[in-house]
């Protein structure tokens, strides 16, 4: 079944269009976490970003820093929060890669909401040893 | 002054290290929202993402692949956020650009802790006209 994404790309479902080109579709989110968050949309479908091909995704990149420039220079915004979510279990809701610009304000009250864990005595080395590329 | 990645960069100061090329540096944040949350450093400093040229940038995130790729191989996580914070009002805590690499696990308990917004009536055509790449 085509994902919402799909059908936003083909026209299906109206969006708010912010740029496209051959490979990528930016839209505003329209349940955003401030207004002028964005979604930079591969418009080649990849689950999630481990699956996306290095050039696509570093053209995606660079969209997603034009939006981030554009939002500073158009909403004032003190800063962005760029984000790819990759897996159900991460919060991503559609299972078609899409970046997040998020605009950010000084002392907007948002916060992320990750609670912390801690490494016990050498764990972390033995992590470092497991994670090494 | 030197930020504390410089430091970590020189061997001023340790760290658990995951890859390094000329580049970039991978580490696990010693601060963690889970075990494994790893940081693609660059070695260069950029003040935030989008500083940083289309290359270098475009590198990082082949490494931040390779590492949710990594996390989940070892760590059997169910999925990966990755995060780039741009700016103090976004969350950034060190003016040096690096990207988050985090596990996640189905029911972890964690969530992102954003408030949501609406827009009101045509509100969303007119962002879409002002944010327009």
């Amino acid at each position: 079944m085509a994902t919402v994404f799909e059908m936003i790309i083909s026209g299906d479902i109206p969006s708010t269009k912010l740029y496209e080109d051959d490979s990528v579709l930016v839209i505003l989110d329209i349940n955003p976490v401030e207004k002028g968050h964005s979604l930079v949309i591969s418009k080649t479908v990849y689950e999630d970003f481990t699956q996306c091909p290095s050039a696509q995704l570093s053209h995606m990149m660079e969209i997603a820093q034009r939006v981030a420039l554009k939002l500073k220079a158009e909403l004032k915004c003190d800063g962005t929060n760029i984000l790819i979510n990759n897996g159900k279990a991460s919060g991503q809701e559609i299972p078609h890669l899409h970046i997040h610009v998020i605009p950010r304000y000084d002392n907007d009250g948002q916060s992320f909401g990750f609670s912390k864990k801690s490494y016990e005595g050498d764990e972390i080395k033995e992590y470092g040893k497991k994670l090494a590329l």
